[in-house]
């Protein structure tokens, strides 16, 4: 079964693989059933193909190594500590500790070269797959005949766990429609999950589905030889036009005691279980996280492999930014994240009185056609609801096999994949990817998002269709909760405009965002257009909230708070409270998130303390608001979910009017 | 491509097609696409093979039928007017307005005949999975020689985006692992969605992928064919081993000038278009929403047959009283939804000052199989994670193909189809069931979460590993918004007990809600259990929130909110500060929901309304608890995500300790 290729091989394999054992015993705490069983599978991938260079692992045409099942982050963490990349010994005997680098899932760390953050099941998968379209996509806009100036495998390693998941079901199926020939899976079928065998739930004939959607399915092969690996990964290379899926049977906790059962996969083996490995697969017993020099000195040599790929590939490119020195730099450009000069120029004047009436989503379309212009970067698309979601950039063709140099992309029915592959497209570089859908799908792709937010990505989603508001489709599409429940996630910034002069400052915070992702909420229905010479002006976005009108210049007795669609009822209202002699204030907030950041003293101008007559409106759930509105103000929204029928009747029924806020202000 | 049996045929399936281009024309709004492509499939499967009695939609044994493809909901509300339910031609006039029986999207409707809600994809086909199950679970149990009393086929019609959905290949998956022979999909093959054809991003092999998962493929058949339908439901029937999918090549809008294109799918004809359709289809033009005499004769023919088939199921079902009397009862009871007398006996009293700390998945492990041995109906399953969500029922098999008669799922990592198949099951009767997985994992089930919510289903979630306490797997293990988000969806009860007493009343509470799902919210670290005889009863959690401690019989200075772990840290706090000469109140609050359905009066007794100096603590975002701290109190929990490391250390790290809360207060 250890039909290894050289005595080096089995070496550098048990090296790997008592290193994670010995991390996952000093932690107490870790899982490692996964790397006894695929550190054939990895090292072979290493030895013998992966193109990187541990000391510049921002190097921008390496290959993408992807750990899609993250439990097996000790795996990782011990191919990087090996083949020499930052991060040291005494990270991996600090596995799992506060401020380590090398926490229990893989963390997104380019600095020690970790591509994604992984361990939420599937999500690394078809994070991969975003990967490779990127690769793909400027492959194809930027080579030139004798340039393949981005020219890179992305490899990712996964379990049964991360094909159970529907999104990578989701993201398989559109990489085999794209013909991601340079994407390589290692499937690490061990036959077990935490609940037992598989065969309990999972016996599907995978290979038959993954053909099913155009891959080529190599295998099943022993995992733990090098050759079948080698040649299997050799195979899945020249295959230019379909993914390649590797089956690679291997034996879960290889070694140990337990191997080959459920028991072995998330617990430390124990002093016992570590000897009783170490014995049957020819280890010394100590000292722990023994490397021995010959290991170091053969694996290192990835430093050298990798500092000559490098430079060979600068030279390259050198010669390429001498023959095209506007791709050149355009490329560089766009790989740093660095956006084009001037690229907000006109964002603020795009709408003024003179626009009609419109839908945010049909601004948001406009706002992103205009910068698409400007910002070559920009890509994505919608789940099957371009028309709706204004998602297409109209002078653009598709991405597709045919056309790999197109912008939009087709997600099809599939909001899960769609988020995770923008994950990938963003992790890859010069890529700024948005998507589109229905608010209500954001359900959907919560997982993705999550990610984003935790590793900081600049994703831009389009989520149109953002409340009752969207009329007869009924409760089923109808978002409720799904605006604050957005709100709840870390570093997500959530911004629901207004008007059309909002949403174009929206899409300007939105690009402007590298820190992470931000959620654009716009309506269905046409608005109208703030008349920004009467009211304050839509720039007050970029701080979350503003006051857009005031009925006088003192302090006001009452602060209505409208978001997105509600803010005419909260001006309306605003207006006939002042003419009953009110002196009231209308607060436009499109983004909590924002606003939250600004300085005290900025907030305290636009909420004063002692002003607790306070009133906020929006057709979302009410839960929440009294972040602002305490426990003295009201909100008027909803407390159900929504119901079909033409959006008047709706606003209507649901009390949320000029006539309910006034009423709520007045009862204050 | 119209060849229909008999003129008859023609007739009825022309009527259902065009009262649904007239509904939709009449609302203005809606899908005429699909039902002009899908009415010869719906009315062959209804007119040659549904089992059903449209005078008695809760017939408890009749065929289940689901219409995946929510959006096609004219043609489902056509069918229910047409064989006679309770649906008047009226309501069908009224489609999509306020109040009316015939919303966009079908709304769970049993006295209609509603079966699910649909309309979010994928949903309804996995719906169609749990209620096959279900079927195949209480016929094991149940049916006796002779006596086949649960015997049903379950029917569903999907469309290409709720194939595209990664839910339905999750349960695709699980069914056919399961053997699911009554299942039958009929699938409308017409090549298009809202982008264009579906080809742009679909161009997988659907027959091949589910021949993968073990299912029978039959097709491609003529969808506008009733011969050849017929003739596939026939074959689907006869396997009873697997589910069938039926490939069904149909045209959307078949009929009408934009006919095969995406512009047919998602708003109606207009009056030009229903003309031209009209005359297409030989159809008369005036009066709309016309049913010919002879079409409502021959189609309500249904409702004698459904009357006979009822009768002679009565028949076998007294006979099977006689036999089997015992059996009959608790068959009929468990179907009713009735929970046993005494069902929740002695749950107060199991855990008490003498039982060791434990984690509070432990103790609802323990709840679990208390209440199992006690309650048949109870059934369910973890997604992979059955040890650590202590989900099994100990004394219980497997349900599987081969022992469908046991009670525990094996759900795969599929916590998607897990949400949804669980509709499913409450759905079809005869099971309350539960689910489990990391709460982290709710974010992949949120969308059938919302729609039990919405359906107002009795399904319960155990979600474990609920804070930075789960420690070590670190931030993408660790929910941080899960909690409040889960707060957010309408009629979804959240629960999440401090201790293993409020985890028997949190199981009491679950169980006894027949209105809506309930999230319990468990630990995966140990827990003290609080000694109940110096602090106020468990039984407090009935009512969402309870006063557990105080200092003095005075009005407090100050509150401190705590929920599940954090409770002892409020509790502890508590004690301090009074030692300090503070009057101190302490409240666990395990349910936001509970408490908030709660009179004035009591919820003023817990939280008098000029005590302002609150201060709540939890493990969980903060945004949100202003609900009940307001401006001026403060919050002790996340805002960010979490991290890898001991439990100890996050505690501190992150500042959720006794001494930030006691800071806190004395800051106020």
């Amino acid at each position: 079964m250890t039909a290894v290729k050289t005595e080096m091989d089995q070496l550098c394999i048990n090296t790997i693989r008592f290193l994670s054992v010995d991390g996952v015993q000093r932690a107490n705490s870790g899982h490692p059933g996964a790397p006894l069983g695929m550190a054939t599978m990895a090292y072979t991938l290493w030895d013998r193909f992966l193109k990187h260079n541990p000391w510049n692992s921002r190097w921008q045409d390496r290959d993408r190594f992807v750990l899609s099942a993250g439990h097996a982050s000790i795996l990782l963490y011990s191919m990087l500590h090996l083949t020499g990349y930052d991060l040291s010994l005494e990270e991996i005997k600090n596995f799992r500790q506060w401020g380590s680098k090398t926490p229990g899932h893989p963390e997104y760390d380019l600095e020690t070269g970790i591509e994604t953050t992984t361990g939420p099941l599937g999500q690394g998968f078809a994070n991969a797959i975003g990967m490779a379209i990127a690769e793909k996509w400027l492959s194809a806009n930027f080579n030139r005949p004798g340039f393949d100036i981005i020219d890179h495998f992305t490899y990712v390693i996964a379990s049964d766990g991360d094909l159970m998941e529907g999104v990578s079901g989701e993201a398989a199926s559109m990489a085999g429609n794209l013909g991601l020939g340079k994407l390589i899976c290692l499937y690490d079928d061990n036959g077990i999950s935490i609940e037992g065998k598989t065969q309990i739930t999972f016996t599907e004939n995978v290979a038959k589905r993954f053909s099913a959607y155009d891959w080529q399915v190599i295998g099943p092969i022993d995992g733990f030889n090098t050759d079948e690996i080698e040649k299997a990964i050799k195979e899945a290379r020249e295959d230019s036009e379909r993914p390649s899926l590797i089956m690679c049977k291997t034996i879960i906790g290889y070694g140990s005691p337990k191997q080959g059962t459920e028991k072995v996969h998330g617990s430390p083996l124990g002093k016992e279980g570590v000897r009783a490995a170490k014995e049957k697969l020819g280890w010394i017993q100590e000292p722990d996280f023994h490397i021995p020099c010959e290991v170091l000195n053969y694996i290192r040599k990835a430093v050298e492999r990798g500092k000559k790929a490098e430079e060979a590939w600068k030279e390259k490119m050198e010669k390429y930014a001498r023959e095209y020195p506007e791709q050149a730099e355009k490329l560089q450009k766009q790989l740093s994240g660095e956006l084009p000069d001037n690229w907000d120029e006109g964002l603020s004047s795009l709408f003024n009185n003179d626009s009609p009436p419109m839908a945010t989503r049909s601004a948001s379309g406009k706002v992103l056609n205009m910068l698409a212009g400007r910002i070559p970067s920009l890509m994505g698309g919608s789940a099957d609801l371009a028309p709706s979601n204004k998602t297409l950039i109209n002078d653009s063709d598709d991405f597709s096999n045919e056309n790999p140099a197109g912008r939009n992309l087709r997600y099809g029915v599939r909001e899960h994949a769609m988020g995770a592959i923008s994950n990938g497209l963003a992790l890859h570089g010069g890529v700024i990817p948005y998507t589109g859908t229905f608010l209500i799908f954001s359900d959907y792709m919560r997982p993705p998002i999550r990610l984003a937010a935790m590793m900081g990505l600049r994703v831009i989603y389009i989520f149109t269709h953002d409340s009752i508001g969207l009329g007869e489709d009924g409760p089923t599409h109808q978002p409720v909760e799904q605006l604050m429940s957005l709100r709840t996630v870390p570093n997500l910034t959530v911004i629901r405009p207004a008007d059309a002069t909002e949403t174009a400052q929206a899409w300007k915070a939105a690009v402007g965002n590298n820190e992470g992702p931000t959620a654009l909420i716009l309506t269905r229905q046409n608005l109208p257009v703030i008349d920004r010479e009467k009211y304050a002006k839509a720039q007050g976005l970029q701080k979350g909230a503003y006051v857009l009108w005031q009925s006088s210049e003192n302090p006001p007795e009452t602060i209505i708070i409208g978001t997105g669609s509600e803010l005419e009822i909260a001006l309306e209202a605003g207006h006939k409270l002042a003419e009953e002699g009110m002196k009231v204030r209308v607060v436009s907030m499109p983004s909590w998130e924002l606003f939250d950041k600004q300085p005290e003293e900025y907030r305290e101008s636009v909420l004063p303390s002692d002003v607790r007559a306070r009133v906020a409106v929006e057709a979302g759930i009410k839960t929440g608001w009294e972040h602002y509105v305490g426990l003295d103000g009201s909100v008027v929204g909803m407390e159900s979910f929504g119901a079909s029928a033409p959006i008047k009747v709706l606003y209507k029924k649901f009390g949320i009017t000029v006539e309910d806020v006034m009423a709520r202000v007045e009862s204050m």
